[in-house]
């Protein structure tokens, strides 16, 4: 990619996120103060609006334009995206008891549990107030099967904790349910609202699904591999509530019997030390389990940016390209 | 009412329960099947369903006839109202960290607050799914809207505990939003539902509101006057959770500077003996609290039936209107 490109993608994408900035306060004023200060809280700490900057580049690569007064902003279609994953967000650090979150104080440490879970109602409300107001059936009905799927992800996560023996597949529909169905959701909301021709749909839909796979093993490597500074919360998290990650499922499968004796104490222990924490993510470099998981988001990624070749060139392309591959790139 | 058309009545309305039961059960199907067995709990715990009664029978007081092969029964949609209301349980149960739901443990005591929390999200998208079947995109709003209210409400309601200053106009703003606005939507959706003129629409989501506010009114009462075997909890829940209502709210207002001293104390203690609580009620009604707030709700219930004059006689307006009735009368 020339200099000249990169420079103006970002500058395409400052301002799409200045505008994705604008919209999601907007469409939290006039309801209750509370809700809109502990949405707010969540919103506002330096998301990365990959999910908005997906439909909104989706829709535009199928050739959606403004019209000069549109009566509803694609911007303020993009935002749903944004309130669904913030709803997850909320409700999962409750139930997670998660003490941090980008960098800040997680929201039901500064208010409590029953605000932030009640704000969570409230955002996947207005997710489906803002979708209808499409009177599009299909974005409605994708806004509706997202928020199911999510929340029997979730669940299904949670019913599998401490399960030492969840399987590969069944992680792969966890992380399908939980994050792919969101991100293949606005993808495929965009080429909708663009009317694109089902092949075009359908391609987006696979890119988003690929993509979301991909951007949940690197959320789940982070989690071994990062530092918490970067992380903006402590690493290690999903061990701590006894959530089984690729990185780990593929090393119990290798580890020698004795090995992964060690490794079964390490995740049913009820608290870890850093140095039992760092044991064992040398087990996991040491088996591989970070490789395989790197090499596996490797060919989701790979796989996403196949879904992209019916298109013909464009800087929307070019952007969702580059977001393909910076899912298992980025530190954060 | 003739012994006659009471029996007719009854008749039809088990027979509609019966449907109602199938229909809450069918729509559970497919899914995980621990989200199942956690709704199952609660939604087969022996309720009313009210909600789903009001929108059959409104629909057919304003001329719905099921064709003899519906695509989508009347009944499958009428279960919204009743998944929408079992969600704000399980979410309002874990909020109050109540013990007890219709007899039965609360269901975050027989599995754990998280799990019931994510039931309640996919019972909250499941509504909005159902709704979309519908393809009326007033049906679909009017389902979003409800979702949105009913959380706002919760919240605000939370916000206000133990505010020894709640007015009466902000405790109807509470109730308007938490209950009767589920319940308007179920009377309205059923006039969608039949295509019924602006102005049938109108007089029943009048009606529906008038009713809840009674309903709700009716309830505030029973967690004073009921007992627990009849109630299936313990009374006295509201005040356990620093929730003033009306009739605490009128006492307040219209006790002595001594005694209300003495009720604010009651309302902030960390834990009220049976005597302490016996001793509260007393002076609710001594300072005719339970008598201003049945007052009140009878207005509503005479508000709720006179929005019924505009339709001819039929089974269902004398349904409707008995109902209403039977808002304030109930034990439970």
């Amino acid at each position: 990619m020339t200099r000249d490109l990169k420079n103006r993608l970002m500058e395409k994408i400052q301002g799409d996120l200045g505008k994705i900035e604008e919209s999601l306060r907007k469409n939290l004023k006039g309801h209750l103060e509370l809700v809109s200060e502990i949405a707010g809280h969540l919103l506002f700490g330096h998301g990365k609006r990959l999910r908005p900057l997906l439909m909104i580049n989706s829709a535009k690569m199928c050739g959606y334009h403004e019209k000069p007064m549109p009566a509803k902003s694609i911007i303020d279609l993009a935002i749903i995206f944004e309130y669904l994953h913030a709803a997850t967000l909320l409700h999962d650090d409750v139930i997670d008891e998660a003490d941090m979150r980008r960098g800040k104080k997680a929201a039901h440490k500064k208010w409590d549990s029953p605000k932030v879970i009640l704000t969570g109602d409230f955002l996947l409300a207005r997710s489906s107030s803002i979708a209808i107001k499409t009177g599009n059936l299909k974005i409605i009905s994708t806004i509706a099967h997202i928020a199911e799927e999510m929340s029997q992800g979730e669940i299904d996560q949670l019913n599998q904790k401490n399960n030492l023996d969840l399987s590969e597949d069944h992680y792969f529909r966890i992380i399908n349910a939980k994050t792919a169905v969101l991100i293949e959701g606005a993808c495929k909301c965009g080429a909708l609202l663009a009317n694109a021709p089902k092949e075009r749909e359908d391609a987006l839909f696979n890119y988003g699904h690929n993509l979301g796979m991909a951007f949940q093993m690197a959320d789940d490597l982070l989690d071994y591999t990062a530092d918490a500074k970067t992380l903006g919360k402590k690493p290690g998290a999903d061990l701590r509530e006894g959530k089984l990650t690729l990185p780990l499922i593929k090393t119990l499968e290798r580890a020698s019997k004795k090995d992964k004796g060690k490794i079964e104490k390490l995740i049913l222990a009820i608290e870890l030390s850093q140095a039992e924490f760092e044991e064992l993510v040398s087990m996991i470099l040491e088996y591989k389990g970070v490789e395989y998981t790197q090499e596996k988001a490797l060919e989701y990624v790979k796989d996403a940016k196949a879904c992209l070749e019916i298109f013909e060139s464009s800087e929307q392309k070019e952007l969702l390209t580059q977001l393909a591959d910076y899912s298992i790139k980025r530190k954060v």
